[in-house]
């Protein structure tokens, strides 16, 4: 049913994608980064040249994932510092961060990211502000592509030599600067010799996982076969999933917040005995708050009624859009980061 | 979130739909059908006048819905004998018999209402098994609406005064001949005064529940949302859905086989202390079979990789397409017929 490792694809091959997904170009002067709702048909760079025209992609899931959108963040708020007069810089820059945040509430890297550029221009003169902030912004990307690194190859010992892994929507190099988290700990095992194979749920609203993720995977050459959301649970069933792993956009000390279909998958995972890993770097922990703190953001009616110009949904019948849902932390088996793989019962006080 | 009761959607008003779905007619002579495929969008009825055509939009799910195969099945007997000739007449109609059952393997009622048909015309002359089995047809078609109806009344009973309730896929008017059954039981709740709520899942790929379900129920004045299939365990998690109700495509000694997804909406209900219904004709129970022996219908890459003619799967990556899952009896709480309710331990001798 679901490909297989052929001669042509062989696990550990040396063909996994190393390519950039956002950055800072210093010849433009401005953010580059993969429009990702062209994606699969289309592999397009665009230049980002203003905090409105970033504010929009990330409205729109151009640039999307955990990770990225704090990247995102960090090199909207050089691109902040750029374009701001001297005169009422910093105000011109708060507006800006303020802005950001605002695209996508529960992401916590979002936000993370558009606070470490401001801290590091803090009282500085707008013109050391601006190389201060562009230093910060562009170590924040180094740093994601290391931290993500390293998280796949503490998380690759938990797959299986042989098998198969069923993940959602796409916690992949496109959702980071580079690598992924989810997909990163897949390309890692891939890399060390371990022949995994991989369900992709499309993921609907926005098919993130049919679009993004089976698309680098594909990529790289890693066996990925695509099926619908509800699928995954047939299939846990007829015993042809060994291991779940996700990405997260937050992490409370309670819960784990990702893409809306997570929460099902963990329930279905827990009733056929099989693994739920979350992957994700330290930066996607919120200490502080409880599940019930988060706002769980809700998307347009359009998302889930309207497809490619079509009406799908009758027009006088609402439609519910939540982009996240909450799974209890009970649920998961084991939490990657960067600094090592933790196990119930969670404590996130040394992370 | 959901759509309230408002004094423009009073529970019990007299204007549910009691129009049919599929249907002989004798001025034409040939069987009038919903073109399911353009709903929510267009309202369109078609003449079906040849077994091919009729294969060909049961294929295409143009007609769908287990009861209504079974009077697809019934009425395309009838099709059959009016235009098969004299000479070679039961070949002819054995062989229209064959493509009809071969067009959805799964479906029990569709093989049943052949079956019945060619029953009632075995051993006649062409001249008069045309006219049996143009009777036989039109019985099971009224059959069907009866059966609908003592089926709703008998399940109406289990669902709350107030209260919302979820659905995947569409077991509704459009999938009998009329009122339907999982929305059969729920209009019939509601014409007995019950507040009911409904939740409908989209049903990926094709999706009957917004398309369809969502259009049945908004036409009726009953108050539904949709949403993604992914959706409905986190609305469980947050005390949202009272009771979850399916139709069946066959029910076996051990399971129920229905949409994708059924299983998954069966898991999370039970996890969550939720009654999970299952309203089915007693046609629809195969007494003989259990799950092992069924084979489940895997439908084409194209409904999940394109949509409306948008690639959204990449090209070298396969999609794995069940149309049916199979959820063990031990995850149903009940199953609603038209001889009365069911109850585990579930005994079918006796229906």
């Amino acid at each position: 049913m679901i490909q297989k490792h052929t001669s042509k694809a062989k696990a550990g091959a040396a063909n996994i994608l190393e390519e950039k997904t956002i950055w800072w170009d210093d010849d433009k002067s401005c953010i580059m980064a993969v429009e990702q709702t062209l994606l699969p048909t289309e592999y397009k760079i665009v230049e980002i040249t203003t905090v409105d025209a970033l504010a929009d992609a990330i409205k729109r899931l151009a640039v999307r994932g955990a990770p990225a959108l704090g990247v995102a963040g960090a090199l909207g708020m050089a691109l902040s510092a750029r374009s701001a007069p001297d005169e009422g810089f910093e105000d011109a820059v708060a507006a800006d961060a303020a802005k950001l945040i605002q695209t996508r509430p529960t992401a916590v890297n979002l936000s993370l990211g558009v606070k470490k550029v401001c801290m590091a221009m803090e009282n500085l003169p707008p013109e050391m502000a601006r190389v201060m902030g562009l230093y910060s912004a562009k170590l924040i990307a180094e740093e994601d592509t290391k931290t993500c690194m390293t998280l796949g190859h503490n998380g690759a010992r938990l797959l299986p030599q042989i098998g198969t892994v069923l993940t959602h929507c796409n916690a992949g190099a496109l959702a980071c600067s580079s690598w992924g988290t989810a997909l990163g700990v897949i390309r890692s095992a891939w890399k060390m010799g371990k022949q995994i194979s991989v369900y992709s749920c499309e993921t609907r609203p926005l098919l993130q996982g049919s679009r993004l993720t089976a698309f680098e995977l594909a990529r790289d050459k890693i066996p990925v076969t695509t099926i619908t959301d509800s699928t995954a649970a047939y299939l846990m069933q007829q015993k042809k999933i060994d291991a779940v792993i996700v990405g997260a956009d937050r992490i409370t000390q309670d819960a784990v917040f990702n893409k809306i279909g997570t929460y099902m998958h963990a329930v279905c995972a827990r009733y056929h005995n099989i693994p739920f890993y979350v992957a994700a770097p330290v930066s996607t922990f919120d200490r502080e708050a409880k599940a019930a703190d988060i706002v769980v953001e809700e998307r347009g009616r359009a998302e889930v009624a309207e497809m490619f110009g079509k009406t799908t949904v009758p027009k006088d019948v609402p439609v519910v859009n939540y982009a996240f849902d909450a799974t209890p932390l009970s649920l998961v088996s084991a939490i990657i980061t960067e600094k090592g793989v933790l196990y119930p019962p969670y404590d996130f006080k040394d992370l």
